[in-house]
């Protein structure tokens, strides 16, 4: 790029993508894996989009009409795009600054300082270098657990991506009381905000973080705010074990007990499960964001996630933050989900390709509480699609393009990326932000946080 | 490309690389991965490339001097190409035809009929096929067992890479014969072939499928020819108790009893070892490629790679074939190996980055005997080594640009490949073969196989 370390604002060079890139799009000549199902791909079809929605999905030869941009999709295939149900986006900032450390030396001595170097400006470019990883790695709508969320907010609204937020609320030390009145705040201002892209949910951090007290006030707000609840559960050992011994339950039993799955609840990890708290679960309905590759780096275990999508659980994947990762690449996570269950259960036909697929995309969109509008293409759904390239080597030949995305693709392949009837991405240049810009603002800013 | 479909045989275009392209090459203000240990990283570097050779690595400014190509390595580093120790270089034309089977229905229904339509010309464009996306992630050497290997040693030959070769040996059924008199007169034809890029070893299939009176005959041609042996060793449980039942030995005790191990040996995978079996292993010298991407998808198991590598052995990586993993993609086998083993003995600091980074550059290396030419950059080593780039936001920040390969790259991160002092691929484009007929001859022969 050759613009490292040169500061620039060109906010107006880029075209207010508000106005002039929702467009009525036709995409032709184009494979297309709408997740309704194993057998439902498309050969040589077409959909077309009307504003924010899909208004149509055709084989064959399209319908004459008024396009503003035609898209050949021929040596291509269109998918849903990518759910993340689990991040800390302005955790690239943190990006290989910590790695094969013990999980507490890693906290106590490398994230938590740094992290405490963070300004509200930090989190805003942090941000956007998370969104502009995952726009190119074909990732359309994530969900954050943060702070300095209005950053955050202002970075998912000036992007053109769609995020479920939520403030991280700590129930021990001074932070307590701020975590309720700024998450009140929040999701009064973000909620529905940048035309619907935005959701803002209440992120009381874990079971360990938040003593029933402080958890029985964030549930009093979730109600009085009508909304729902993102929360760390069961992640390790160390924290199964200690909620026992303090409560005598479960991490997924205390939640219960507590009434937290009265709520709309997406709960990360669960990887110390027992068969019971699954059944407690699926009971309440909770959804389950699996981040196979963190639990994998940071040694965590392995959640019992064949065992929870058989009990009808709709567990979807996240990345967790690029701290623990050490990318936001939904197309990885995906593999390493499938190669590490099959594994795992000593049985190749668990979690087969199309089932990957399903997490990323069906699942996310239901653990979100938004599976009649995202995660397959359908006329009237959200038009959030991705475009991949089939013409690499490493796509060839093309028996079983499933198979060849979750099991072979890169992120290199996907092209162009669609959110909200939007173009966000075309040939891979994103149109919505300055990427020359967040990187270099990402560098200057890694370059402050370990200086002296 | 645009091209699929299309016959051409436009060999006039490709330069002949034997004379024009290996030259002296100066790489400037370049960050080195040596491989010289964990802290011999070097920043703002040169490497000068004399023939196939490296001839100086220094910091700061280049000596003065006669360059036929000079490569600006700003936002760049360099590193040994990887070494891919285990593969089916061919079986990228059965990529994605079968998966998410069970092991037996896999091979049976699916994987052998498919492999018996292979005709020779087919097994040339599948290597080629193999070889693109080898080059295009990184992979400057791989090691093969397969059939109709002088098409597999012609592709290796004409496209530039280096290889260590095998014909797959069976010691039940017709085959068996015709598999010594080839190997014999192949390992003549070949090893040492390519000005030394091709090396020649005999390729005994498994202990399963080779007798101990096979065996004795494949280990005499080894001592005639003055050759290695490639071998599949104790891939699945049921090759273990199989062993045990008919010889009473685990498969790596049986192998030691037969004298295999008083060979050169690069035993793939080593998935069911006993505590006994490491000691054997180490004793003899034996060299281990681990394949985790293939044992995971597979379900074969979970190799006890951190105990391998603490008795000293030289684990190295292998992709296995295209048709198990599905890709050949040395970047994501090292993050696969790293993660899987973390969570596999639940210790985050088992496998970090440089370890896993070693795995695929200076043990694939002493794996194939060629400890002292390949694997790190030094003067008076082979040039073999590829250039990524650092910029994209994926790479960034740059703490620790070690953890960042090995955690958060991807294959398109791979600018330039250098490859026995010739540069095989530059930004991206592959210098030494037709890429576009590669893709489309495979295509065309994953039509045929199908058909019918």
């Amino acid at each position: 790029m050759g613009t490292e370390g040169q500061v620039f604002m060109n906010n107006e060079h880029i075209p207010d993508h508000k106005e002039g890139l929702k467009v009525s799009i036709l995409l032709e000549n184009i494979t297309i894996i709408p997740m309704n199902g194993e057998n439902s791909l498309i050969e040589k079809g077409y959909i077309i989009t009307e504003g924010q929605f899909i208004e149509a999905i055709g084989t064959g030869q399209a319908p004459q009409g008024e396009y503003a941009k035609i898209i050949d999709g021929r040596d291509r295939v269109v998918l849903p795009g990518f759910i993340n149900t689990h991040t800390h986006a302005a955790m690239t900032l943190l990006r290989g600054y910590a790695d094969d450390l013990p999980l507490m030396e890693w906290l106590e001595s490398k994230v938590w300082p740094l992290e405490a170097k963070l300004s509200a400006e930090d989190v805003y470019w942090g941000t956007m270098l998370a969104i502009v990883e995952m726009i190119k790695s074909g990732t359309t709508t994530f969900t954050d657990m943060y702070f300095f969320m209005n950053e955050v907010a202002r970075a998912v609204e000036s992007s053109g991506i769609r995020a479920l937020l939520s403030r991280g609320m700590v129930g021990v030390g001074p932070e307590n009381e701020r975590a309720i009145i700024e998450s009140r705040e929040l999701v009064s201002r973000w909620h529905g905000a940048a035309e619907g892209r935005i959701m803002f949910w209440l992120g009381p951090h874990a079971p360990y973080t938040c003593p029933p007290d402080y958890m029985a006030r964030v549930l009093q707000l979730a109600t009085e705010l009508k909304t729902g609840i993102n929360i760390h559960v069961a992640e390790t050992r160390v924290e199964f074990d200690d909620m026992i011994k303090l409560y005598g339950k479960t991490p997924v039993a205390h939640l219960e007990s507590l009434g937290v799955f009265e709520h709309e609840v997406l709960a990360a990890h669960c990887v110390h499960v027992t068969p019971e708290d699954i059944e407690i679960l699926k009971k309440h309905n909770v959804a389950i964001a699996h981040n196979p590759e963190s639990n994998m780096k940071l040694a965590s275990g392995i959640a019992p996630v064949p065992a929870m999508l058989k009990a009808g659980i709709p567990v979807s994947l996240g990345t967790d933050g690029a701290s623990s990762n050490n990318n936001l690449d939904m197309l990885q996570e995906m593999r390493s989900c499938a190669l590490l269950h099959k594994v795992n259960t000593m049985d190749p036909t668990v979690l087969p390709a199309y089932q990957a697929l399903e997490m990323a995309t069906v699942n996310g969109a239901i653990s979100l509480g938004l599976g009649q509008e995202l995660g397959r293409l359908q006329p009237g759904m959200k038009a959030d699609m991705i475009i991949m390239s089939l013409e690499e080597a490493h796509m060839t030949p093309r028996y079983d393009i499933l198979a060849n995305i979750v099991y072979a693709a890169q992120a290199g392949d996907v092209e162009t990326v669609i959110i909200d009837g939007q173009i966000i991405m075309e040939d891979r240049m994103i149109k919505t932000l300055n990427e020359a810009e967040v990187l270099a603002q990402s560098r200057r800013i890694a370059e402050r946080l370990v200086e002296g």
